[in-house]
């Protein structure tokens, strides 16, 4: 985080005050549809209740902004900290995440008094700041804010493997874009040799581990106009893609053994179709769609099958460096990607958002990175090992969320985002 | 089940509408102070959600009643016959039970609406049944009504476990009874040996596992006039009762350490006194109030460091078989062992409720035991193994659902129903 | 124990001295046949290696007999008490069970040293006894004898176990036996009603298990002239006996789910045909001879498939109660139940030797039992859960061993000891 | 592989055959302290039995070299293949891995009748060949005899495990070395940000994953001049490093908890003092040797302990680059890291020899790489996920095996080679 350009965004309270009061709101909006059963659930440990991810936002705020800047703060209850810390370690024990499902108390109602309580501090803290204090306050609200938004997404993908194993298969939201699905031709930019930059420059907000922006060397690559979609994958199927362990590697290969895997997450084949599940219900496999819910393993063995390679997060981002971040996120309230669809030109598309594109660069810090000090230390750099790069945002990362410099990360073998595939190769 | 018996019984369709209003009225009864969160959870694989106990219950009803004898019902759901049968493996492939906590929906409302929905339905065919229909659906309806005693039972430990895992430890209902305690006597029951009848005799309702009613050889025995009170177990466990495996069990042992058990379930230490957990919250152990939650190992473990040994289940009955049954049960509202009391007499006390006492007879079938034909028929043969017997009923037993024969079983390393220990010994 | 009777049988040291040698030397006979690699290897927990057999039960005799009457002894080896104690936790902490094969040392020769060092010194101390100390050692030797016989059976069973997970499938000692087989008749016997004794009478040893001679009531019951052949077993297999659910515990539809089960242990279909693994290598099954490793539930869910059900344990006692103890046993060097054999009469046949007979009745102790006092005590009392007894020894039990009171019991999953059904019924 | 320079380098088939001869020589001069016991066990899966490397690096020479070039060879058994066989997926389903340990056939002296088979038949190909089918087999059988070297280095630290379960703690050789330890300084040399180049350069042997030699543009950084001693790392003990979650990576975090780690693999505090199990036998921990046998969260840990990092890979190529390859390797025969010894300068030390060093690279392709063509193409490139990259060799790899570029591999966890710590920073 550039803490200069931080405190330049919101020397004025109000317009803190907005981003806070809009983004608070987005998360209420995302659980609006569920019932009150679906807040407490938490189907296999990598996905959290419903409840957990309002709550967990809220301690945020509470923790790093209110209890060490407002003396009078009484907290909320007192044992929420201990119930809502994530995985701030050096700040105290948390509940055992596997656990967060067996929690039906505080109820739904509790947590949202808890985030009106805490927001109505935030607010009277903002309103009765001075700039210093503002100054202090407002990168850690930025923080929170940002961390919000990735528990946004966290909200989606949960419900919607928490709604998937419901052999009743609810529905979250019915389906609402209905265009004509095109099939999207494929074709291969080439980037030259060269020292190229990549990281962050320090405009406006970044996370720690994106900084700082530094040289790499770049040998010529070629990188897909876009990613793979359905109707390619089956192909890949249908070819004995997961019954083929010359196209996998060793630990992707354990993982289809001992996991089953046939096909991507959500996809099942019914009387020789194939259907997925999506936050609207079932519904059967449109092949001009992005391909979803694939694991490293899976995007990794593909690329070998068609005779390719995954792209380095330095070539995905020096790709992607010149275009506009526009696209199919979580504000376009699909929440699901795009069916195909005709395109203006035959370069570079869709990077930003649908679904989150593995790279073959696994998750370590830039040269001369930094993480933050103290317990927020703890927010990425500690996950800097067993994880794979994605980029570029998904149909249901929020549109403010995502920069063109933004890591996320994911163990190889996870499937539950919407994490997708696009190819690259070697010019020799 | 003695078929006749239960014909005569259930003549007049009156007495079973009562009975079936009134049993299905206190089930309702049970779940009145839960939160709708707290309906969803499974804490671990041998607790069920309170929401899947009152839908089973309900299926139990619907499949072996309405659906074979009303050839105009329809079913409430096409899918509840899958999620919501539990081990009648002969009808179905049963949903998972250590997953029944990931299922949000149905909601409770829904769920409420199939009770009453199936409860409308069996009524109406009661109403319009001739002599020969409830001769036919008469037993079924009463094995379906000892069957929802059975989850009521079940309802009470498995909220009692649910609450117990939730660091904030909510409370049930407030403790109602509050008379002094007091230290009561042990004494010593002698029998002599002889040829004695166990099981049950025909008159009214009974489990196939109780029949046939047959002679068993028993040599002379003596037995406690009461169950062992938290007091005593206190003694065993500051012997060192739980860290020297000459009072153990293999298996015991081996449980012992695998789980890290150096007190019954619920128990706490808190700065140097014992706590336990109640549906009535936490609180102080009462040295005088019968020892509950605790597996046959350590039952069995604290009578050999006592020098004695648990009873057989032959035993047992022949002891308590001129006995009232009455006691601390469900509908006493107390939900949990009694405080000491002041007694009568020094013989046989506290057969009957408070707490199931373990047997060392393991559950195997009596001599010449028929279970039922059919689906009905995996109700109890099945589990015939690998289980102990327990006597006598608990605090949250329904009173009208037990019986001097009445065999309940567990495995031996369970502990979250309300088990107690009553000594044995030899007379040589 | 008797311990009256086991002192008079030993009075005379050169009887001791005898049976002491013998029994010993047969344990070497045993292992003969191994190369000095096959010494170590532990293919599951369950299997101990064969070095550990013959360390293990000579360390039952230094630290029982040489230990506490010689002071001058000097134990062979001070870490070999760690190392070979098994479940004697009474008097230390035993080497974990699952890591025997872990150990390459001491070699195969050190523990053969080990054997003569500890031989040579019981022959002593029993040639410098005096009628006093022969009196105390006179039954801890006979214990020993007892448990290095055992260990002889268990010598069998894991060297079959070890080989048959070796792909080459070595072949332990070529078939000697040849005889031709024969379908031999299954015919009921009867028997009536009435208090009947079963256990030991104190003549010559027995194990404390098999203490007291008690009375029990039985029922009327009929039984199988013979244990099941595997051609009667093929029936059930090929009748869907693995995949109907109702023939099973819920237990043991659990562990066939979970193993996998289509068959008994060490069978094969081959082109079609039926093989099993035996100790003289592979070879086509044999429908007239006896079924030998099925687990309990095997045994049970066959019984239930043909309308039967296992004897008790009291059923088996007192049917076999006047029968000589002759039959196929370790003495016999065939090591597998014999071909069908033609029989002199339709009555009860095979009791003894071949294989193992499950029976209905789980492993706890005779009323009035005790068990024999300090380490030795945790010889037999604390397996008294989750086993179920077997009677009549096995083709690899040695003749001298095995008695109509004889108590075996094992835990019902387990099927790599000769375990056999032998049917029994009700008569109403 | 270069395969142009390896042709070169075997055209001459007694260079080829000097190389093979001595190779496999070594190969059983590190066995030959062994009993044969030795030969079978595995004591956990990471480990192989020593049987097993002699068989899988004869059966390597067989498949690749023997069996496409000579028609008239006969495998020596049908079932090696399958038995020894190990990660080839691509030519069969090799025997599963955690389950080596299970062989005891072939005996060890067929397994070295089998290595004597195939050096012969590969001996007399060689001799019988032309230049064409020499240039065909040399760069085989070189790819083999490195391949044998790697199996030479996991021959010692195998034994080295196996040996450390027993609890006699068996020596394999005798300490030889006892030079004077001395306490050598800490340095810190810098290297000046640019352009550089790493890889191998195609002169001489190598593996497919050090090509091609390319561009990496590396920031100015600093790196130390040894690894990190065990006085060292006694301090990181004994300041609580191991029990500082904000030390550790959070997977790391979770591998200390649940393997108890207090300590490198090998060590234990016996009275206030530590001691480690060497391949001599336990001994007390010299201080002013290397630490080894750490994992690379233990590396890691300890780096953010001491306010540095470890150095990248291209890093440490670049430093060493110029250094002459010598020190502690296998043929000094002492098999544990040297002795603190006096150094003729404060420069850079030790990266060849003693322990192989951690890097904070993941291991995944160079630019442009090509994995080999076929079955030998699953020999680096399929484990290129998950793993840390190791530099430099250890006390226990062969000097003819190693290089500048070599890349050794292990999954974070893993602490049973000689693994140790050598500390970098940025400069700033």
């Amino acid at each position: 985080m550039n803490k200069q350009m931080i405190i330049e965004t919101h020397k004025h309270s109000k317009a803190i005050e907005f981003r806070f009061t809009s983004i608070r709101k987005f998360t209420e909006h995302i659980v609006e549809p569920l019932e009150i059963e679906d807040f407490t659930i938490q189907a296999i440990p990598d996905v959290s209740p419903a409840k957990w991810h309002l709550a967990h936002t809220t301690w945020f705020f509470e923790t790093f902004v209110l209890v060490p800047n407002n003396p009078s703060y009484r907290v909320f209850h007192p044992r929420f900290d201990y119930l809502f810390n994530s995985y701030y370690e050096t700040i105290g024990n948390p509940f055992p995440r596997p656990h967060r499902g067996r929690l039906t108390r505080p109820s739904k109602q509790e947590v949202m008094d808890y985030r009106h309580y805490v927001e109505e501090h935030i607010l009277n803290l903002l309103k009765e700041s001075d700039e210093e204090l503002r100054s202090k306050i407002g990168p850690i609200i930025e923080i929170g804010l940002n961390h919000e938004q990735q528990h946004q997404e966290l909200l989606f993908t949960d419900i919607k493997y928490n709604f998937y194993v419901n052999p009743l298969r609810p529905v979250y939201r019915k389906k609402t874009q209905s265009s004509t699905s095109v099939n999207q031709p494929l074709n291969w930019e080439v980037f030259k040799e060269g020292l190229i930059k990549i990281g962050h420059n320090g405009k406006g907000f970044s996370f720690d581990n994106e900084s700082p922006r530094h040289k790499v060397w770049l040998e010529s690559y070629e990188i897909a106009s876009r990613p793979v979609t359905n109707g390619e994958f089956i192909e890949f199927i249908e070819d004995g893609g997961y019954e083929k362990v010359a196209y996998w590697l060793s630990d992707g290969w354990m993982a289809v053994k001992a996991e089953g895997w046939k096909a991507p997450l959500y996809w099942e084949k019914i009387d020789g179709a194939w259907y997925n599940f999506t936050l609207s219900g079932m519904r059967e496999v449109d092949k001009n769609e992005l391909v979803a819910h694939v694991s490293y393993y899976e995007a990794d063995a593909y690329a070998r099958w068609a005779g390719k390679r995954l792209p380095r997060e330095a070539e995905w981002e020096n790709a992607f460096s010149n275009q506009e971040i526009k696209g199919n996120f979580a504000e376009s309230g699909f929440y699901h990607p795009y069916v195909g669809q005709e395109v203006e030109n035959n370069g570079l598309q869709k990077g930003f958002g649908d679904v989150w594109e593995w790279t073959m660069s696994p998750y370590i810090p830039y040269p001369g990175n930094k993480p933050l000090d103290g317990a927020l230390g703890e927010y990425n750099a500690k996950f800097m090992c067993n994880q794979m790069i994605l980029r570029g945002g998904s149909c249901v990362t929020p549109l403010s969320h995502i920069r063109l410099t933004y890591r996320n990360f994911f163990q190889p073998e996870k499937r539950w985002q919407f994490s997708g595939i696009r190819l690259a190769g070697d010019i020799i």
